[in-house]
């Protein structure tokens, strides 16, 4: 009586993300999340979003509320292209879409490029949505270890010479989840040629680009690609909102054609009033004033956890230094049970993430984990700190 | 230099929808829409949403801005919950997830049951954009004909009979997308046994239900479902505003749980604002006084298409009689050019969907094509038949 339900091969083995799952074991708001990656409540522009709709509500409701375009809302493609032409991510040759958030536009672009098994490389570790994504579709994960200037060349001529029908490079060259590493200039180029050497597609996800709160900004990879075979992601979740959903891909037209015939079977188009939203925010405001005032909010929060870290934690546990985004990634001692350790944290009301949730096999071993900063308060980042500091000093010595 | 893009299989043969590329045609303000299928203007709640928005963002906006929950908002999620209780199409054994629009749900229903070459077997004519999305994940499509009460039993047999690894069948029990057709209680009783006896899943799209404005409501075939194998779809899209791209699916927790995590990788969830106003539009205002609107502005503009094409067509060509939703269904006499007619009306400024964009064989001939009476405003109902009509008595006769 009770169905025997068969799934289908693509999506039999893939499990609800680690983070999500943990995320919902914090809802306690007694937790301290350091293992969320929420933008701070105060970067929300909300007297702007709640002008805007209501301008828009009153005056031009029926075109918020009618079906639009799969492509997105002219409007805000323009304004986004022109922003893009200004940081050299987006040239004449290339056209632009509206995606429901940076997620779906890696999702798109796997699904328009991969046939099951084939093989996407991507750094270890990466962001777990996107290996998630890719896994839905059946994509073997290649995994290549990164350095301080980002995914390493000899693993990437590894990853090639040891995996069939390589098709696709993820990357998330700025302030990377989880590592909050910078992949830098010389490395994006040697990536960038790498990939036109075996006729790889690169996606390069840039969802934290906008938040660099220290040094200098680095040319996109997308600038560097004369032959089209870069897929740029990017999105408002972090700089206006992520409940919106509104991210966008630009690529060549050739690309982009593909995937607006994916989105149109996927969810038609995205949301219109958010869309119509970050058009304006993005046009009537003052929209530099407000990525400054982010960088502001995130710099004094990474400033805190820094030195929260500095002081308390075990000096034999190390961490990344990160120049922008969310996030640190922690490294215990070699040899040292990571899970034992998130575990203890947990029970002492600090979430953090397990590192294996990055990587390309979950099964694989790592002594690392991941430190949020921008969704805790200003005081949960520093008594957060005491709490795992003094753990790692009782587990691994001052 | 300029690359040679190599996409993948399943969507390497995936076209734009016939609709939507019309539908840019008919942008031209000048031409009188039958083609599209948007809600008419007057049927939104513009002041209901202009105020609800205006409430959410003055005392709860982080929560709108914020991340949510993959299943949707809890609030929203327990409102439809009840809502399909009360129609029979939620039990106590079923899970729900908002989604982003009905389009998203027979998506992802797709992608968690298929692999790449299995069958599934839908109505044919059927929705252009669910046949898509199943097309985009190299779904074998069996299309199966109608007549007056719904999907032909015997094509069922023939189906299961003639393709191999049949495990969906599609169907749009109520006010069908193109044909305006509402299957009998007889023959959905009897479509729910034949599913039982070759284990088929029955994806339920149910986009129009709430539609109907003359006859009586016949119970769903969710309601009839013992065995958890029916996946009911609906949306908010045609009660409340298609821009919004909210939707839903219930069905039971085992296939839940995997929509859950295949739209985590896709969009992560559905715009929050969205489902925030569908929640207060169902529980806070008279929820039945708004779909008694809308009945009788679909009555009335049904009945000004049902009189028009009475009046000035050709009485060679045959139109079904719905008894709800937004479209009626015409064919010309047998033998007839069915594209050249079309061709003809758009050069006339009437634009009308020929009918093979709606069969599963794209090159098969039909002599259909697809009206709707939704889009238009009254007098262009009337004038768009009376140009239509003269159209069909050149061609056809009196």
């Amino acid at each position: 009586m009770v169905m025997n339900y068969v799934f289908s091969d693509k999506i039999s083995g893939l499990k609800p993300s680690a983070i999500r799952e943990i995320l919902k074991a914090t809802a306690d708001p007694s937790i301290i999340a350091f293992a969320a990656g929420n933008p701070a409540p105060d970067a929300f522009p909300v007297e702007e979003i709640k002008k805007i709709s209501m301008d828009i509500l009153e005056k031009n409701p029926i075109a918020a509320l009618q079906y639009g375009a799969t492509e997105g809302y002219t409007p805000l493609r323009d304004a986004v292209k022109k922003r893009l032409a200004s940081q050299g991510s987006f040239s004449d040759r290339d056209e632009l879409i509206i995606t429901s958030g940076g997620q779906q536009a890696s999702e798109l672009s796997c699904k328009i490029f991969l046939n099951e098994g084939d093989t996407l490389i991507c750094e270890s570790p990466s962001f777990i949505g996107c290996l998630n994504a890719f896994r839905s579709y059946n994509a073997h994960l290649a995994g290549v270890e990164m350095d301080d200037e980002g995914i390493s060349l000899e693993g990437l001529e590894e990853a090639v010479k040891n995996n069939k029908n390589c098709k696709l490079l993820y990357i998330i060259p700025n302030f990377q989840n989880p590592s909050g590493r910078c992949m830098s200039a010389a490395r994006r180029k040697a990536v960038y040629e790498f990939a036109c050497r075996h006729d790889l597609i690169i996606i390069e996800d840039n969802p934290y680009g906008e938040l660099r709160f220290a040094g200098e900004d680095i040319p996109s990879v997308k600038s560097l690609d004369t032959e089209g075979r870069v897929i740029y992601a990017g999105s408002f979740s972090k700089v206006v909102s992520p409940g919106m959903r509104v991210g966008f891909i630009a690529a060549a037209p050739e690309i982009i054609s593909k995937i607006v015939v994916c989105k149109q079977v996927s969810d038609v188009h995205s949301n219109i009033l958010a869309q119509m939203i970050c058009h304006r925010i993005l046009t009537e405001y003052d929209f530099e004033a407000h990525i400054a005032n982010l960088k502001s909010i995130y710099k004094r929060k990474y400033t805190i956890m820094a030195d929260g870290i500095k002081k308390y934690f075990s000096s034999k546990v190390t961490v990344t230094e990160p120049q922008g985004g969310l996030f640190i990634w922690g490294t215990l001692p070699e040899g040292s049970d990571m899970i034992d350790f998130c575990q203890k944290a947990i029970a002492r009301k600090v979430a953090v993430v397990p590192g294996t949730a990055f990587l390309t096999d979950e099964n694989a071993k790592t002594t690392s984990f991941r430190m949020n900063f921008s969704t805790p308060t200003d005081e949960q980042l520093t008594e957060g700190c005491k709490i795992l500091g003094q753990l790692t000093k009782e587990l691994y010595g001052e």
